[in-house]
């Protein structure tokens, strides 16, 4: 059977069909990209395979290629991690090249020409899953550099499986004066329902506006009227696939991007362009681990963290922070030993409270230390970042409990 | 200064003031129970007192102790663990005790006894953080030997912090004809705005209804209008402290109740009462853990798990449920040691899907199971229930795979 990249095809093998585009594949399978959006790799041995339809060929967008930089807009530069999002992407047959040049983005997004002088900048191109903490601060000193330079606002394209970590590291390395920006698409971009360029074009629309903060911009709702504006250290992944899957948590958002009319609505407060001095804190200790608590789990759990040399621990507790009794000697331990050990809550709304019952006093005085109403997947980051500036506990602890970077909202119990 | 449990002071010392009613202490401090609800304990040592209100005398409840058997209403057992709702409560003091024998329950909510014939019956009484997988066997008996004898509906009292676990564990234990329902009490008793009363009413009115599923009932908002019916394995606590802080993920609710009509409506198909016939599959595997990954997490983590003789690990992963590249050969080496490695995603929301990228494929083929839509808690109370039954691998894939409970929903992804 005959057939190349960007054909339809129909393969039946053990029973099941799949139709879909004809994707490149390295591996000698064929791979389709199906209507659903999501790629099937079949073995061809015995697959059926039936001829659908050719590859149709790509209408050029009317805005082809050249970058001319226009005076009357501001310079905004493109960071690529190896996102799926405005990397140069055939349309008919989804295949994704993530080399992501400035010519690249224009020409997928023609419209990022008219809001912004768009430059490219690859810091590295892996997927997601694979970001490691040594590369947020490769990512942090990239932006640092551009906005030394004179860029007036940064879109750093991320995967969005870890792209709630990134984007919450950057936001304690650095003191910004223009927006940074951290957008992604749940979508591969060929999907009819790919939220890609909506978010893209509303993320550039943020970088040249006044929010000068470390934020996170996707779709607020499924439907792509509006972009959600979110604090990085304040929103978290909240659906495998969905598009709205990015939520703020314990915060509002700091606002709205209106998609059709590009305009800004905000409903918190942000600091404003110009008002802070670029600043980069790039050490980080990446020796540190969340441990989630669950019923039952026993208590040499956090010793080997203790043992293993790890510099700090997130216990991912209970309700208001708890854990099992037996666990409040290896807490103890571990504080005599200066590793902190830092209480978020696995229930991820809510705040943090160790003093309304009897395990969690105990844990108090075994020396843990509470997260307020930090996501523990931000509390880790931030443990990491506030380990590399000092060792020292007290000032570990009075560091981690006092708000950063929007990270801890203020609270009175009574 | 004078003063006794009961009695409304004023504390101040090192600058903070503190109003509240005194409570029982036993550790030599003074400890008040704030309008807010919260308890602060204070050294008494140079604290300032001042007087403020002599301890109010309760009211008797008109209904008062006499479990008197009615013949026309159902025969409801209320088991105990030790949560504060339906505990015998003094209102004014807030002070808690935990025993909880019929008598004590009607007492404290004698609207219960117009519902149901109560009886009660404590099977443990401890911190909600100290449950262990060798309680929920005691717990599931307990239940098993009630329905024997008669019981026609279960309530079961259990602390918020680990309920979804406790009742995730009954739900894959326990086949059931009646309801057997888990409630709880976010707000202790005297607070203005406790919940207890009314998830007390309400999950009993579910004890006696036509729902024979082993579910949670807590409020639905935070208006005290109706509380929601949740399928055990289905329900997450989502907040640390709010009254609503149990909400279904990935499924709708069974169903509501109607606080000041008891009247029940359901939205989700259930079992009927006397459809199941009563089972207890009793054994489980208590060394299973949840291991959750973040960028940069060490393989030597997985490792650690698989080395310390665990038979059984959940991955939280990140988005569609990935680790990083380097886990991969952690999850082949458990694999062949016999150990299943489940992936769930900890997104909570949405499918688990290692069928797209790269790094899930090669996590498959590695011999990860897919969590499917179950939530990461529930995926490894399913995995001690399962590996109660088999360590047979394949067996074991099989099972985590297939609705038992509710856990899954059916999909197709083309």
């Amino acid at each position: 059977m005959d057939y190349k990249e960007g054909d339809r095809i129909r393969v039946e093998k053990g029973g099941a069909a799949y139709e879909g585009v004809v994707m490149p594949s390295v591996t000698g399978h064929i791979v389709l990209k199906m209507v659903s959006g999501y790629n099937v790799g079949i073995e061809p041995d015995g697959a059926q395979i039936t001829f659908l339809e050719q590859k149709k060929e790509i209408q050029k967008p009317e805005k082809q290629g050249k970058v001319t930089k226009n005076k009357g807009l501001k310079n905004v530069v493109f960071i690529s991690t190896g996102g799926t999002i405005a990397s140069k992407i055939d349309y008919r047959s989804g295949a994704v090249s993530s080399q992501c040049s400035a010519d690249d983005i224009v020409r997928t997004i023609p419209e990022l020409d008219d809001i912004a002088n768009i430059r490219g900048r690859v810091v590295t191109n892996i997927l997601s899953e694979n970001m490691k903490p040594h590369i947020w601060t490769e990512l942090a000193r990239a932006v640092y550099e551009e906005i030394s330079n004179g860029a007036d606002g940064i879109v750093i394209a991320h995967g969005t499986d870890t792209m709630m970590y990134s984007a919450a590291a950057l936001a304690f390395m650095l003191d910004t004066p223009v927006p940074v920006v951290f957008v992604g698409s749940q979508r591969s971009a060929d999907r009819p329902s790919s939220d890609n360029v909506m978010n893209a074009i509303c993320a550039t629309k943020v970088a040249v506006s006044d929010i000068a903060e470390i934020c996170t911009v996707m779709h607020e709702s499924s439907s792509d009227d509006r972009c959600a504006i979110h604090y990085a250290t304040r929103v978290r992944k909240m659906h495998t696939s969905r598009r709205d899957a990015f939520q703020s948590i314990n915060s509002r958002q700091i606002g709205f991007v209106d998609y059709a009319t590009g305009e800004i609505t905000t409903e918190s407060e942000y600091t404003a362009r110009g008002e802070t001095e670029l600043a980069l804190k790039e050490k980080i200790e990446p020796e540190c681990a969340i441990v989630k608590f669950t019923p039952g789990a026993k208590a040499e759990i956090l010793g080997h963290y203790i043992d293993a040399g790890y510099k700090g621990i997130v216990i991912e507790g209970t309700g208001l922070g708890h854990v099992s009794t037996d666990w409040v000697p290896e807490i103890k331990r571990a504080t005599e030993a200066n590793i902190p050990i830092v209480i978020a809550s696995q229930c991820l709304h809510g705040r943090v409270c160790d003093r309304v019952y009897d395990t969690g006093t105990d844990m108090l005085k075994a020396g843990a230390i509470e997260a307020e109403d930090m996501l523990p997947e931000v509390a880790l980051v931030k443990l990491m970042c506030v380990l590399g500036q000092t060792s020292d506990l007290p000032e570990v602890r009075k560091l981690m409990q006092e708000k950063r970077a929007n990270e801890i909202s203020d609270c009175s119990l009574e």
